[in-house]
């Protein structure tokens, strides 16, 4: 059996118009002769709705009832679909997590799939129906509705695809795919047709907000193809593949930029084993999260500066952990919130020699200085003034020929 | 076990501060060590919103469909409900209508509930639990969601107060109970303390829209005491019991009066036997409610005048289907709108001779001149022109004394 997994943000079904829409893309689908399961969001904002609700009943709201309160947005859209396809004489109808059922565990709010019982799909899939399953939810053994926590009706979607051995699974969404780097910071910026695993985890998890990296991570774990586009304009997507179905020479996928990075430099700590670790658990006890770390060369081989970027938000929280501990020894503290992190991504780089040079060398002519350096396999970062973002972007952009 | 039932109305929980409210009525319930099962209606509003939406898609919408639609409401109020109890530090969980589960049987839209598994519930009720029920709704043998027809949430309660023994139902609605007559008609009508299911079912049917008939009439069946009271004002609502258990000497307990009723009256009627009949037939086909009947006394043998009464919105339709129909021979057809069909009921009237009397001679001394008359054991109706209801409400009133 073919089958193909649709799934629909809550953009895309944020109307009723929407939901008439999204029911012809479905249709242009079932027309093609595949077995359609669609996995749909709740409507826009009312998810939100809910949860400014559950806030104004409890500030310490029962995770139980919070997964029964926000599993009802799901219930809704998918009746709504399910309903107009039979509008237009198609068989459907919608499936609620424990008709299926599909199972969870964890805990309440942040739920994963364990199972998806297929027989029953299977059956209506053979009997000719579409399936029109409440993406965000499941059930779990105590029988009581769940919600799976980071990925959500993407999450869905994927285990649905792994489950029932979808080949495909297209996320609609409301942008048209992934970008080079982001179309609102630099309108130059180009749709990637096909970007690997690999790469969209980095993009992801730097924050192009296409998709949750939980989900492309269970995707790639399952080989699944996952085509990202949109339910507004009739376009080509972008299709998320494993590394060696990508045919296409660029060394550089993308391009990301952060805003809300700060940076803190401890001057004059002492240069033995243990330091670092000293400063950074109290931090990480703390749910700070560290994201680069560059410790200077010590020049007298007693003491050294410290430096490591963590998000602007956790800026007065870091100093008071640091001033608080008494063991961590130290001439001077200094903070920086006017910086971004740049990078560049792609998979292509580590055949590439070279990349690294070039990509200084751009940011280098326009006078860009560089503060912090970290890089991995398959992405650069570098750590700049904030104000030189823009400028930093088309340089690279220029440079890696993402125009083209 | 003693076993409270107490079902809340959309009104009663139709804000965030409302529901805080309802908690605190259930919180004093439970300081008084009652076993409480809460049933729930959906947040005011939100039905009809749904509903809204459902036309929108289409005006054919999946029956199946609707019933996932709709119950999403009530899940939204129970999950509310049973987070703001566990707020204030006691046990409670939402129960939807599959996790216990109440099975319907019948057509989507309009299923009925025949049975309910007790042993979850029992097992949470021992265990010091409130469990907070989605009202309005089921599951049938097909694992799908049901929503009960007419009576919805009360037929919910009453039928939950049936299978768990319960001897008390309490419905907390916008309403402070059962009145004498409609409050907003004659301002000294008076809140009735204790009616018979018959008298109420006599009251409901007539326009007190307090509980829908099939509710009342499942509460008499299984000899459920029922409290109609306000979930806005501490007040002692209405009882709805058994007659032996009304100890009152009341020997009306209420009068209502109608606004939207027609006299249709046929001039010249063929007197001969099966005439009613051929008349009746096609209008009861066509779902006209004919609802008073008389047939004048024929003159000479031949020729009678015919009068019934209809829904004035059934008035064309009625005309149209009579002169279509060419079996039907009449003189003339007089139309007349402006009536009211005005009733006292009480169960008291069976055993006191002389109401019907007393009713007649108040409504002359006032000049009231009464069309159409009709009488069941424990109701009695007349159809008088419209501008005279007040007046009638107001005299009918004093004569059986019902300010007292």
């Amino acid at each position: 059996m073919k089958i193909v997994v649709l799934k629909f943000g809550g953009t895309s079904v944020g109307s009723i118009e929407r939901i008439k829409n999204v029911v012809k893309i479905i249709h242009s689908y079932h027309k093609k002769k595949y077995k359609l399961i669609v996995v749909s969001s709740a409507m826009s904002g009312v998810t939100n709705d809910l949860i400014k609700k559950s806030k104004k009943i409890s500030n310490n709201f029962s995770p139980e009832e919070y997964d029964v309160l926000l599993s009802s947005g799901e219930q809704v859209s998918c009746s709504l679909i399910a309903a107009r396809l039979n509008h237009i004489g198609l068989k459907s109808r919608s499936w609620l997590s424990w008709q299926i059922p599909i199972l969870t565990k964890g805990l309440h709010k942040n739920a994963k799939i364990i199972s998806i019982y297929k027989n029953r799909i299977i059956k209506y899939l053979k009997e000719g129906g579409i399936p029109v399953i409440a993406g965000f939810q499941g059930v779990n053994l105590n029988n009581r509705v769940t919600t799976i926590g980071r990925g959500g009706s993407d999450s869905s979607a994927i285990m649905l695809a792994k489950f029932f051995g979808a080949k495909r699974c297209i996320i609609y969404t409301d942008v048209e795919g992934v970008y080079t780097t982001d179309p609102n910071k630099l309108k130059n910026a180009k749709k990637i047709k096909v970007i690997s695993y690999e790469e969209m985890l980095e993009m992801a998890s730097l924050g192009a907000k296409v998709m949750q990296p939980i989900s492309i991570q269970d995707a790639r774990l399952n080989r699944i193809n996952i085509e990202v586009k949109s339910s507004f304009k009739k376009k080509t997507g972008t299709l998320i593949t494993k590394r060696k179905n990508i045919l296409s020479s660029k060394i550089i996928a993308g391009i990301s930029s952060t805003q809300n990075d700060a940076k803190v430099t401890l001057v004059g700590v002492k240069d033995k084993p243990g330091v670092a670790a000293m400063i950074f658990k109290p931090l990480s006890k703390n749910l700070v999260n560290v994201d680069m770390v560059v410790q200077n060369i010590s020049a007298n081989g007693k003491e050294t500066d410290l430096t490591f970027t963590i998000k602007t938000e956790d800026l007065g929280k870091t100093k008071k952990i640091i001033n608080a501990n008494k063991n961590i020894k130290f001439r001077k503290i200094l903070l920086k919130k006017d910086v971004s992190k740049v990078s560049i991504i792609g998979v292509g780089m580590i055949s590439t020699p070279g990349v690294t040079f070039r990509m200084f060398q751009a940011l280098a002519k326009k006078n860009i200085n560089i503060q912090v350096i970290s890089t991995s396999e398959i992405k650069i970062s570098v750590l700049i003034d904030k104000r030189n973002t823009k400028k930093a972007l088309v340089a690279l952009h220029n440079e890696f020929k993402l125009e083209d």
